[in-house]
């Protein structure tokens, strides 16, 4: 009857798939990757087939033996995967078959490759997102060690990368452990959303076998299942939701990664990482370079690539699985990797990274970051606040004019500025403690509210884990 | 004392802003947008200072009256927008002096703009958030509706956009319903990461005011606030998060963007869109063009494109304001224009859609889309689905070389395929009625399974809003 | 002296690199890829070093046949790539250093690894940009065949997947052509600018060394050298433009991807691509799925990721070199190998593909695209064309509510539609052959016109590679 | 005859536009902005025409009349433009039609809006191309004035931004010269794929009228024209390239932003902006915020947006037309708008910035970036680089250790990390003007070959633009 396949599709195929389109339709040098949750789902599946009564306890038995070995064999690096099997599932099954012979073909009652694939990406990000939301809680751990350890630092506060206003560098630390808490939040949902057992979907319009949903989801531990079949095949909505999870996680180490920079700089000389996440250069001896945050905000373009990448592949697709949705296991796959070691690696250089207090402490003192305190003191004292901004604002012209600070000042110098700040009660104010000291509202920077603010955030990590 | 400013903070500036760069850098075109949640977060703020004693409750009353006047002014277009007071807040800030006088410069008492900003924002994402919600549940109860006015009707079910299985129409269109469903839930996540309220965070530290950010936070009707400063005034997630939900929904209406146009073509001829949403062409008389749909399909580009825009700007950035932040609002006004546009008129445009029922009925009879239940057959009788596959693929390919359909065989030539192909029973299950039929489990396409998704949509919908 | 270093920078360092952060920072195992270019680079840096009597040409010779055996061994498979050695660079240097003892060092003299794989990765993108244009035009050759092969068929022309006129399938072939053209013409672009001599650059001030940089230009090919060494080490602009070339590339082949996917349906049927470029289904016997193309189409995905990914990266980097940079490889290797692939695959899948050519007949017959050759008739005997276009307009309105075709009309019926349009030599412009016939200005698709075009699209190919 | 609309293509259709749909698909509002080259075009077609013969020439000498006050009504502000009429081009020619009547309709003999608005955006990116080449310009100018004006200025040069080898201010400078006129190339190379002619394409294949495209290109200076009509209306590249090239503009003047801003800190205070361009704070009356720059950073991310919203709509469409390329407008509107202001503001601003001179040469003198000289010689010296390296290295780790910089060692110490680096010269070389004065290579940072770099610029700049 002409061309007999090695494919699980032949049969009505006369010529044989060229080579190269083989090759660059294959999968299996990456969605190996997926070949635990492959076997797990097989294993829940054979078990509900043989509830079902649709295969035999025997036959029950020897797939679910094979299967076992067959995972003991990838685990062990003894599986040897054969490219020519386009797919993970085709190279368990095949191997399955060679096992225990054709009884391995009744694996696939009721599924087809499209809800198969979808049950391997759904455990998968499902383990994934659960990981990272771990590894997320470490460096909150980290962020709030450190915060707890450096209470008593009182640091310039940036706007427009301008001093503003002087803050704890506790309350600056603490500001990432709640981006992070949103992280966490977003990889619960995305767990959640995740959680949806696609198995039973066939290849879009469900089985004609008696399967049970309900039961393969409950083994897999799934909390929910599609109602709709085609939209079980047809969803990566959840690997959307980790790709974008993951960006935002980026997006804020970004962040905290352009001020690691910054302040290991000569000029800002605040910190030093550690000698064991910095590396030196091959022309200039002198050189310590913050390479891991460097690399860190670099690799947020890669993550933002690979959202937009399968962002791409799904619009406009017609329902429901289309050959380009295979691209969605390459950027899942790379951004897992990404963002796990980044989130490891932080949490440890952190750790290691020196403070140079004396340098800090000097920084805070030179400068004009007190200023809104006297235009503060003004309001309170009546004047509108508009006016005393102007006020105070003239006086800094005229500090930076004649190279003086604020404290600098005489008596008669402040009087001509106004009035009200000549006061001693005024002068006080002018000092980067007091300041700090003053912003007791919620969420404020006086100590006494950023120790508030680490009780709330113990709290948060005490009852661990969401998903 | 040299150049007297007319800007907030004029005081420390010996010459003006360049005329360029004020119009570079200015907002107001595009942040007025925000007018009736600065007002309302002003009045809340005014209210506070009153209740702590920081205003008299004379001063809070005038504030409040020229706010509300000025609300009013704006309700009726009779505001005056000036851009060099470069954004809402001034232009606001500025109108109430000029009715109540210098006492309207205390409005300012205790907060920055950039907290205030953060506040509007924040108003402004929840309230669009919730619409949007609303917004999807009425294209959803669209949706359910056409799904139980056309449950009779057996559809071809695609993969690869090759028929594969025929499938009810209804149970098509409620793989909409429940990404719909998903979208929803998303929006309604962004509503409560959007839920934080950000004022008191001043520029960056908190303030020293007395203040009481639990009573501004239940007065605007928030149910959280941030726990730090820097990081409220930092925070864009919510407004990420919302372009990433709006993402995903035009994701979804590109699919079925796609599949409007692809079905309203002469070569599947399955559906026609009304007249009223439907364009023709200057040129080609006979032209109907599915312009909306291929608009949708088209903006969804442009949604993406926001929210990459707005991811690119945070990468990097230190903490805490940086004027770059300022490009959060264009992408985010773009995008709820556009989004809201897009879920009505699909609603509309939907109700209208007429079915060519013959021609879809002819469509299914005519393929080999039963090909699936005639190897399930085989398998349930105990053959190897592998080896029940490839005999009816050889089939097929003879039914294509002598242009036959399935149902064409005699029994001979079934007999030769495999003899169990030509039992009467297997016979009889190629019709696109049985295969339908068969597929009963949960979520699959069996009219009863499809009556029991409907039913289980409608009480989802009966629920109403979540956010 | 404290800890010994293994690597080319641990002079001031104490502590040995973090095995993670070593792992997260090594490049090997992508820049293994330019090892060739890297080989290449040091061979002319060297000659020239001798030229310059920075060294004897007796250490030259050793240097030289020293790389060469290693050259030697990597395309052998023989060369063991550490990942502790970072890079490709130290891993060569290392085995210089193994095989001709400390004279090895003696080869970084008046380089940087900055500079060095700035020099690296041009050479890299100028081979590939150049085998990137030749395959360009081997699939433009392919298209030119098809084109002239199928010259004498009528093809249904779109307008929003509606059947808008009908022209010849060549033309619509050859539209791909000049796509394909304007993708090699930038290729050739990106090829220019990636032609530009870095090294000599060091580290970003140039090199005290008296080096001659025109000396090792000229000896690798290059037209030009970079004025400003710290734009040198900076610029990666023509990994730019090779990551959009190659969007474009790809954004042209999905519309030809998506056109062959729709012409593969069941309702289009007017082509059958290759067994050998089609996959079937492991459940549903009767597929025949065209994965090439919707392959190509979801790659355009990850091509479009890679792009974004670098103008992320580079987004805000202060001068001169920053270790965020080193993520410009991995998207750019994943390119190269994509759309090689994509390019041959076409090439070999187009001339494989088979069309129903009385399928197309029959479409092309039997529709109203042939509307606006009776509106240009009635605009040619002076009807205003707004008029004519209505007139025409009204009769397909009826044509369609009667399930007539527009040849079918009485003369009668027409008289009223319009006097003019019932005149024989109207009647006899309702023929699609001779609507294709009409469209005689430059760049039409009357068939002397298409050949005139295909005329000059071979004087093009003849003329070869341009880069 | 029923409905009898308003529309160029209502015959056909029954029922009017839905309000909202109308709306929606309406361009009005953004694709008036393409009435000048409209006009242009249509005057050019219209002469065209008479030439041909296919107008009188009377008919022609009063359309083109009626265009004429048609342009001047637009350019006093005077014109109407109706949102019901769609477009541009509908608003146009209903004027014309008020103004001469029915004669307003022939303008349209052999054109249809797909080929017309393909017209208008080809002469609108070209207008727009030069003159952005022309600021480009402008913005080199201001480069090289400084870069003459601040040659006597050594300026720390940064690698992983950590002070690396000093290099003159002006080397810094000429580096953005040479990112400039790699994008003035791109823009030229934009102008050229622009330089096409779509004219004649019709709404796809052509026209049957005897126009001649050739007369209409060269009369609009158009150097080529479209070789096939259907590539002619699909084609978008232009616009790409164009959206392309800004995105490259404003990477990298976003590298530029980020250096000004972290100058302007008070940690760096290398420079002061003018007050011109900065702003200040409502709240802290010290501030004076590097807006520009910040919003020039944050911009990127718009025009990055931009791009990929065109990519993301054009994936994946089938020829000809389709609605969804109606998007392409505002992206390249909004991109135009932004790279100009943004070009424009940055000539001013680097003009009045101010340089602090003595705090960039007590910066540049006290550090390590001597150590590459220190590890020079001792190679010159014939030491292998890597052990010259190491020895300073270890020098380094000494002086930090001791808080010492390398000109504070004695011989003694000295001569124990090396001999030859105790040695008169070697000491000398210690000094930031001889490491820059050292770097005599092509491109190096050498006073004369920088003077030598100047040379070439302003050759180039003599030549003016390109385009």
């Amino acid at each position: 009857m002409g061309y007999e396949s090695d494919k699980p599709w032949g049969g009505r195929f006369k010529e044989p798939l060229d080579k190269k389109a083989e090759a660059f339709g294959a999968s299996i040098h990456f969605d190996r990757r997926l070949a635990q949750e492959d076997i797990k789902g097989s294993i829940a599946h054979c078990s509900m087939l043989v509830k079902k009564g649709i295969l035999t306890s025997g036959e029950g038995e020897k797939i679910i033996e094979g299967l076992q070995e067959i995972k003991k064999e990838i685990l062990d690096g003894k599986f040897i995967f054969d490219p020519s099997l386009e797919d993970i599932h085709m190279n368990i099954e095949k191997r399955l078959t060679e096992k225990i012979g054709p009884l391995g073909g009744k694996l696939h009652t009721g599924r087809s490759r499209n809800d198969q694939v979808a049950l391997d990406m759904h455990l998968y990000v499902k383990k994934e997102a659960r990981e990272i939301e771990r590894s997320i809680i470490l460096l909150q751990q980290v962020l709030l060690e450190l915060a707890e350890k450096y209470l008593d630092i009182i640091f310039p506060g940036y706007t427009h990368l301008q001093r503003a206003q002087p803050i704890l560098f506790s309350h600056h630390l603490m500001a990432y452990f709640w981006m992070l808490q949103r992280d966490r939040q977003r990889f619960v949902e995305t767990y959640q959303r995740a959680d949806m057992m696609p198995l039973g979907a066939g290849a879009l319009s469900g089985t004609g076998f008696p399967i049970d949903r309900e039961e393969v989801a409950s083994s897999l531990d799934f909390g929910n299942l599609y109602e709709n079949s085609m939209d079980a095949v047809s969803d990566r909505d959840f690997v959307l939701d980790f790709l974008y999870s993951s960006s935002l996680v980026m997006m804020h180490l970004s962040r905290l990664s352009e001020e690691l920079v910054l302040w290991s700089t000569r000029e800002f000389s605040f910190i030093e990482l550690g000698d064991a996440f910095t590396t030196g250069s091959s022309m200039m001896p002198q050189k310590k370079n913050p390479d891991i945050p460097e690399l860190a905000r670099g690799k947020t373009g890669r993550v933002y690539g690979n959202l937009l990448a399968l962002l791409v592949v799904l619009k406009g697709l017609p329902l429901a699985y289309n050959k380009d949705m295979q691209e969605d296991k390459e950027p899942l796959f790379d951004t897992v990797d990404t963002i796990k070691n980044v989130l490891s690696l932080f949490a440890d250089m952190l750790r290691g990274m020196t403070l140079h207090k004396e340098r800090i402490e000097e920084s805070v003192k030179n400068d004009f970051s007190v200023a809104t305190e006297l235009a503060d003191y003004l309001a309170r004292r009546g004047i509108p606040f508009r006016e005393a901004h102007a006020a105070v604002g003239h006086l800094v012209r005229r500090a930076l004019e004649s190279k003086k600070l604020l404290g600098d000042f005489s008596e008669q110098e402040l009087n001509q500025a106004h009035p009200l700040l000549a006061l001693p009660e005024a002068r006080a104010l002018a000092s980067p403690y007091k300041a700090v000291e003053a912003k007791k509202c919620r969420g404020g920077t006086a100590p006494e509210m950023v120790r508030e603010q680490l009780r709330r955030a113990k709290e948060i990590l005490q009852k661990g884990s969401i998903s």
